[in-house]
């Protein structure tokens, strides 16, 4: 099958899977879960395979983990089916009506997308979570996951396909590109006869590579540069509380702060509450000048390259600003838009901050590590929007949606 | 001025505009609207220019009046300016707030969008109607016009950002490129760096190539193939002043109906009823098989192509179908997912229309006409989307806008 026939099939399925209604996707969301804990084992083979390979070909220790499945694994992995299955169905909800003065009645529908397109990295439970969410949320998926993977998704989605052969839902729903190739991501990104929106899911370099490159539409998600500023009137305690849990509670997520920057009068106070914080971590601190003569041989010297680096480890950029304009400035320049926050008890500064700084999340005197769909009350998300178009932010089931408008007359003419 | 530096002054100052307040941007709108009045000898002179050139070209007639301003033009481009003033602000507005379990309250703000570019062609009138709406939901634009409408859109242009330069907004709000070449259109599809979205106006050949072309975000928009499907329990009297209204009043803009699918039960005597009303118009009826039959030498035999045209003209394409099932399976293949009509009586047939036909706007019993900004309530339209993503249907201020979320705590780390 080529992948102009795959996304034919596709978008073929996707038409029928958006008048299908709640409980028929519910039923196919149990079979799924049921289906993947019957044939684990096959999962688990198939995985086995990915790993020997991985670990012939010299993969790091931490990514071969992060490839890994196991009965647990697995076991989470329905768990979280199951918990998409309590989760409200946004398609057919009417969230306007209008009755215009002609008489026309306007209203608004959720709908489905239509065919979303996902290109993702190692972890094999993604091509479960989002084939998952974009059932639910009446959309079908066409997955294309990393090489390293390759056996565990064909296996995964031979499992969903599987049991959506015995549900109402067509099986084609679901379906993975079945060459890992890069000449078949590129055709994908500009297949936009079949495709109406592109998550690209994983690191900084797919995921430009994607927005350089693809003519589809587009959702960028997970580039995350997010600073903390410490204010000069800030609970010096609370700020190191922050930004020891924004970086190093899991610095590997795109959530987790690379660059704390400082005012200038309280620097020295503050990093001396800090620092012991970090210092149980090992965690390197790349300073500017300013930072250095107050760290001394703690710290290093940042080049450029610092000031834009994400760097999902341990380790942050540190830099002392003359204030909050200097460090509005700054993320405008450096972030992401992902997240960005600020420890203040001064109600201007906090104004300023959440008014003028451009990003998804903005915060006030609360660790970044929040930005998530499941701390935002959202149940599940597949990914964290860093553009503005479409879905900004943690983008639950509705933000995989679009609307109609139903126009009842009796006649009316213009 | 290279695009890039013109990108970078547009991103520099939509950073200072999307901070602007309602007040300040109705002011500046204020002066705009009196600086068009004021200098209209100048754009006026420009713009007899501009018909001076396309008339030696050879221009149609009717494209040379659409290129056309005169005083009269001018007042009413100036009253919808001062009719945006009027209308509510978007920005700033919160539209969901929550209190999490853990005392984090998140808040969703609307905010701009960024850097809106837009390509469009003859028409004088858009560029200001594009960037006033721009303006007042707090986004720069970078402008593109035809090259038919170049002089005047340099004066248009030239005299709103001498406007803007007494006003509290950067100038570099509004900009033109000043290059109407092929070149620089394409330079500003790839210009990711700085346009957050790009919105083509114009007919189906510069859509189509802007959304196969371009790498910055694009909402596809004015592709209008619609049908109007006459049930077998429709009040045929309705169906025909429904059909001649949608055909007939205004045949150029893209909410017209360009096809007729007709129950075959009833196809005779409908016809009956329409055709002296299209009659009226000169319209053509380019048929299949089964309505050339019915309708003689009045008809032509339509080809394979007129089931996808937009004609925008006096010109409609007929075609008998054996009931809903078969008027759905067209529409999903031939439709462009714009707006589209079903005349019955039947509840049954108008829940299944609306429930299954993919388009922006699904029409009970009503012109398709209708699918308006003006119509739907929006105050103003800066087009018509036909995409999914992001936006669909009528794009008021609203969908010029983004959100973020403003997370306040006291502390919380996870």
């Amino acid at each position: 099958m080529t992948l102009k026939e795959q996304g034919a099939a596709a978008k073929d399925a996707a038409r029928k899977l958006a008048v299908v209604g709640t409980e028929a996707k519910n039923r196919a969301l149990e079979r799924i879960a049921g289906a993947l804990l019957d044939h684990r084992h096959a999962w688990l083979e198939a995985n086995a395979e990915d790993l020997a390979v991985a670990e012939a070909a010299g993969m790091r220790r931490s990514l071969l983990d992060r490839l890994r499945l196991t009965e647990d694994r697995i076991a989470s992995i329905a768990a979280g089916v199951r918990s998409v299955i309590a989760l409200p169905d946004p398609i057919g909800r009417t969230d306007r009506t209008e009755t215009r003065p002609n008489g026309l009645i306007i209203s608004r529908r959720r709908v489905p997308l239509g065919v979303i397109a996902m290109i993702f990295e190692a972890r094999p439970n993604v091509a479960v979570d989002a084939a998952v969410l974009c059932l639910k949320s009446g959309n079908a998926c066409i997955l294309r996951g990393g090489s390293e993977a390759f056996r565990s998704n064909i296996a995964a989605v031979r499992i969903m396909r599987e049991a959506l052969s015995g549900s109402d839902l067509p099986e084609d729903c679901i379906s993975l590109v079945q060459d890992a190739g890069r000449e078949t991501a590129r055709e994908l990104m500009h297949l936009n006869e079949y495709v109406d929106v592109l998550i690209p899911r994983g690191g900084a370099g797919l995921i430009r590579s994607v927005a350089r490159e693809a003519t589809v539409p587009v959702i960028r998600t997970g580039e995350g540069v997010c600073h903390l500023y410490i204010d000069e009137k800030a609970d010096l305690d609370m700020g190191a509380q922050i930004l020891h849990n924004a970086k190093c509670s899991r610095p590997s997520v795109c959530n987790a702060v690379e660059c704390v920057l400082i005012h200038e009068k309280i620097a020295d106070a503050f990093l001396r509450r800090a620092v012991p914080l970090l210092d149980a971590e090992h965690t390197e601190l790349r300073c500017d000048e300013n930072a250095l003569a107050l760290l001394g041989s703690r710290g290093v010297p940042a080049r450029d390259a610092d000031w834009d680096a994400e760097y999902g480890d341990y380790i942050l950029a540190v830099r002392i600003v003359s204030g909050l304009d200097e460090a509005l400035d700054f993320i405008a320049e450096h972030g992401t838009g992902h997240s960005e926050g600020i420890v203040t008890d001064s109600l201007a500064s906090a104004q300023r901050f959440t008014h003028e700084v451009d990003a998804a999340a903005v915060y006030v005197n609360a660790s970044t590590r929040f930005t998530d769909g499941g701390e935002f009350g959202f149940g599940a998300e597949i990914g964290i929007s860093t553009q503005k178009m479409h879905a900004r932010g943690p983008m639950g089931l509705e933000e995989l949606t679009s609307w109609k408008y139903i126009v009842c007359g009796c006649g009316q003419i213009r």
